[in-house]
C-alpha cells in the first residue's frame, strides 16, 4: 500500500478542517486540546472505538522537573534546577540526546504539571521514599528511574520526578486519559473512532495537505488547512517491523502497548519524506523489584561476573541482560532476602545451594568464577563498599545467609515487556523532518510515533514517555494552530 | 530536496535506457556486467570522477564458500559445506539473519569465485595460516573472521573463506575493481562519471521509470524501461546521518569508505516506498592484531573483568568494547608479548609496572579486581583453559613475564575505522521492498545501500561487505534485466 496520495490528484474531500489528529492516545488529546485552545478547528481519527492509548493502559506516571520544581515536587520540599534534569537526562541518553527537545522539557515542567492539574486531575502532596514500579500509597511523587544510583549520583542531584494521579494504584491512566479526553470533546474537537487513517495526502511542492482515513471500510478523505498532526503510537504491535529493527527482541511475546500500535504514524510518516531514527531501541524490562529487599542480591552473567550495579531502574537491567553475549542473567540472593519478584511472572529457579560452590557446580559456572565474585563482593559489602559497580550503601549486605537461590532471570524464557522508543525525526515543535533535517510543511507528530526525549532503555525511567508525548504533543498543537490557513 | 519525482509531470528526457545503475562500485559494476551480458542497455551514474567505490579502497577481500567449497578452497584442501557455512553465519548474525540471503549466498559461493576468476582477477593457490587483517605473503586464501574462536567453533568446523587476489597487498580492490571496470566497459556500458543521481522518477502507481541526476550542475533526465538499480554505498560520510543513525559511534573520526557514501541510494530508496533497516548498526574495528603474540594479552574494562575471548576478530572486539558501560577497554600485556598493533595508531599506555597490583593502582582499577581476574586467567591458562570464554589453546600463557603493560583501547581516543551496514530492506534478488514487504516496481539495490548479509561487527569478518556486495549485485542486473521493457 501507499501510504501518501498526491494532493492533485483527488477530486473531492469528504471533510474540511484545520487540523487532523491521527490516534487518541497522550499525545493526540494534548496535541487536539491546544489546538482546539488555540482556535483551530479540530478532527481526531482514532482507530479503536474510544480514545486512550497507550497512556490509558499505563499508570501515567509523567516524568516532570526543572526550573525549581513543579508545585508538587516544591510542596514536598524538592527542589530541581533545570541544570540538575539536564545533567540527568545527558547521563541517561549520552550520545543520543535530543539536546534542543531536553531544553525546552527541563524548562517546561512545571508549567506542564500545572496544566495537568488544571485539567482536573488530582495529585497527592504526598511523597513515596520507597524502590517500587508505582507507589502503592496513594502518594503522586516518586523516584522512578536511576537518579539514586551510580553512575548518575556522579552528576546529578537525586530529585523525584514521577508524577503519579492520586489514588490510582497502577490505573492512573484511566484517571488521567478519561479526564483528558472530556476536556478535549467540550472544547468541541470532532472525535471519530473506528476511524484509521491510511495515507497521507501530499502535494507536488511537498506540503501535507490532508488525510485519507478508512471509516466502515470505505475511504473517507479529509482535507487539512493547516496541518496533520501524527500522535498514532509506535510499532510494537507490527511484526514486520520489530522483526526487522528490533532483531534482538524478537520476537516480542510481551509487546507493552495498544493494538493499534502497529507504526501507522512512522510509515505514514516516512511516505511523505520523513526520516524514521533510533528504530532498534526499545524499552525493555525486568522488574527485579519489587519488593525492594531483591536488591540486596547480585546479578550475574554466564561466566559467573557481576555487570551492573543492581539497585538501578528495571529497564536498565534490561538493557544491560540483552547485551551479555547469551543474553542469560541470574540473580544470587540469600536466604535472608529471597522472594519472588512482583511483576515477572517467568523467572526461573536454577540452583539452590548451601553453598556457593554448589551453585556454581550445579549451574554450570566456570570453576570457581562465581565463588570468586561473591567473595570480592562480600568483602567489600561488609565495608558497605562496591567498588566495581557502586551500588548504594544501603543495599550492600554480604550474600552470607545459606541456602543461597539461583534465578534465572534470561530473556529467553522472561517475556520482557517491551516497547519501542524509534520513530519520526522531530523538533521539538513537533515539526516533522527530513533526512536533510527540513521542515515538510503541514506535518507534525508527538509520542511514539517520534524520537522523543527517551532513546534507549539503558537511560530510561518510569514517565518519560508520557510526559514527553503528552508535553510534546501540546506543543504541536499549538505549533500546528499557529500556521496560516489554506 | 524531495528524493523522488513524478513521471507523470515530467515533460521530457535526456536519454532513454533500459537500466540506469546508480554508483560504480563493487555492487554497481557487477550489476552492470550481469544487465549487458543479458542484453540490457545500461547506463552507470558515478558521482566521483572515476568508478571503484569503496570496493576499490579494500583488499578486495571476498567472503566465500559452500558447496563442497569453491576451487580455491577445495584445491588448498578445504571443503567446505553450504550446511557448515550456514552455520557459521547463522552464529555471527544470530536473530538478525537474513536465512534467503544466506541460502542463496552459501549455495553460490563457488560460481561467485569461478565468475571472478573469469573475468581476469588471480589468485594465488596459497594459503595462509596466520592470524593478520590481511596476508602479505601473497597468498590468496586465509581466515579472516571468527572462524576458529568461541562460541563459533561450537557450531561450526573452522574453514578459511577470506579470497583476496594474488600478490596484491592491500591493494588487492585496485586489482579486481581496475579489471572488472574494464570488463563492464568493454561490454558496451554507457559510463557518465561526475554524475550523481538526485531522484528518481516514480510513476503514480509506484514504478520506478528513471533517474535524475546533476551532470555539469544541470540536471539530466534518464528514462528506464526496466529499472533502475541502486548502488551508492553506505552513508558513513553523511554527517546527519550518523549522527541520527550511529549516536553510539558520533562523531566518527576516521570513517572507512569513499567520499560518496553519503547515504544517497538508501535515502533515494526510501522516498519511492522503501524501508532502510539495520541502521543503527555498523562495522567498528579494534585491530589488536597483528603482530599476532598480542592474543596473549587480556582485555579488561573498568571493573577489571575480561570480556571477550581475545582471539576473535577484529570488529567483534569493537562490538563489545563499544557496549563497556563507559566503553573504555584496556589490554594488559606481559613484557614477552608486548608489541605495539600494526593498525591501530591511537593506542595509549596507561600503566607499566612490575607487578599486576601495581598497575591495578596506577590505573584506577578497583583494589583487588585486576589481580583477581589475573590470578584466576593465569591459573587456568596454565593448564591451556580458559573457563570464561575459551580463548583457544594456542593463545592461552600466564601473563606472568614482568615488566607488564596496560594499554588503553578506550574508544575515546582510538578513532576506530567505521562502516555502515544499515540500508534498505531488499529481496535476495535485489528488488526493493516497502515497509510491508511489497515490491516496488522497477527499483533494485545492492551493497552497502542494502542491509545484507553483514549485519552487526560482533559477527562481521573481512570479505564479508565485498563478497555481498558483488555477489548480490550480480543478482540485481540480471533479474533487472530480465524485466519486460515499458
Amino acid at each position: 500500500m501507499q501510504r501518501v496520495v498526491r494532493f492533485e490528484e483527488l477530486d473531492e474531500f469528504d471533510l474540511e478542517t484545520d487540523i487532523c489528529v491521527v490516534g487518541f492516545g497522550g499525545a493526540g488529546a494534548s496535541s487536539a486540546w491546544e489546538a482546539r485552545m488555540a482556535g483551530s478547528e479540530v478532527t481526531v481519527l482514532e482507530q479503536s472505538s474510544a480514545g486512550g492509548g497507550s497512556t490509558m493502559m499505563s499508570a501515567c506516571e509523567m516524568y516532570l522537573g526543572g526550573e525549581g520544581g513543579t508545585a508538587l515536587q516544591q510542596e514536598l520540599g524538592f527542589a530541581d534546577s533545570t541544570e540538575n534534569f539536564t545533567n540527568y537526562l545527558k547521563a541517561c541518553f549520552g550520545d543520543n540526546l535530543d539536546e534542543e527537545r531536553v531544553a525546552m522539557y527541563t524548562q517546561g515542567g512545571p508549567e506542564h504539571f500545572a496544566w495537568c492539574e488544571a485539567l482536573g486531575v488530582a495529585y497527592k502532596r504526598g511523597y513515596f521514599p520507597g524502590r517500587d514500579v508505582v507507589a502503592m500509597t496513594g502518594d503522586s511523587l516518586q523516584f522512578t528511574g536511576n537518579e539514586r544510583s551510580w553512575p548518575f549520583t556522579e552528576v546529578a542531584e537525586p530529585v523525584p520526578r514521577g508524577h503519579l494521579p492520586a489514588d490510582a494504584d497502577h490505573r492512573g491512566g484511566q484517571v488521567f486519559m478519561s479526564t483528558l479526553l472530556q476536556r478535549v470533546e467540550e472544547l468541541g474537537t470532532d472525535i471519530r473512532v473506528d476511524a484509521r487513517a491510511r495515507q497521507l495526502v501530499q502535494d507536488k511542492h511537498g506540503r501535507v495537505r490532508g488525510v485519507i482515513a478508512k471509516i466502515d471500510n470505505k475511504p473517507f478523505a479529509i482535507r487539512t488547512r493547516q496541518a496533520v498532526i501524527l500522535t498514532a503510537g509506535g510499532f510494537v504491535m507490527n511484526e514486520q517491523m520489530t522483526r526487522q529493527h528490533l532483531p534482538r527482541y524478537y520476537p516480542i511475546d510481551n509487546p507493552h502497548g495498544n493494538p493499534g500500535d502497529r507504526g501507522d504514524g512512522i510509515l505514514m510518516g516516512v511516505a511523505a519524506g520523513g526520516h524514521a531514527i533510533n528504530m532498534g531501541e526499545a524499552f525493555i524490562c525486568i522488574a527485579h523489584y519489587p519488593p525492594p529487599e531483591l536488591t540486596f542480591g547480585i546479578f550475574v552473567n554466564s561466566q559467573g561476573q557481576r555487570f551492573i550495579n543492581e539497585d538501578i531502574y528495571l529497564a536498565r537491567l534490561g538493557h544491560y541482560a540483552s547485551e551479555q553475549q547469551d543474553k542469560k542473567v541470574y540473580m544470587l540472593i540469600d536466604n535472608e532476602h529471597f522472594a519472588r519478584p512482583a511483576y515477572q511472572e517467568h523467572i526461573e529457579i536454577t540452583a539452590v545451594g548451601e553453598t556457593i560452590e554448589e551453585i556454581e557446580t550445579d549451574a554450570g559456572f566456570p570453576p570457581g568464577a562465581l565463588q570468586a565474585t561473591v567473595q570480592y563482593y562480600n568483602e567489600h559489602a561488609a565495608c558497605g563498599e562496591d567498588p566495581l559497580f557502586h551500588k548504594a550503601k544501603d543495599w550492600l549486605k554480604p550474600i552470607a545467609s545459606p541456602p543461597y537461590a539461583l534465578v534465572s532471570y534470561s530473556l529467553d524464557h522472561l517475556k520482557p515487556a517491551i516497547f519501542t522508543l524509534g520513530g519520526l525525526d522531530v523538533k521539538p515543535t513537533g515539526e516533522v523532518l527530513t533526512p536533510d533535517r527540513e521542515v515538510i510543511p503541514g506535518l507534525f507528530a508527538a509520542g511514539r510515533t517520534v524520537a522523543g526525549i527517551p532513546r534507549t532503555a539503558k537511560g530510561y525511567a518510569s514517565g518519560m514517555s508520557v510526559g514527553d508525548a503528552t508535553f510534546f504533543g501540546r506543543r504541536a498543537g499549538r505549533q500546528a494552530a499557529a500556521l496560516d490557513r489554506s
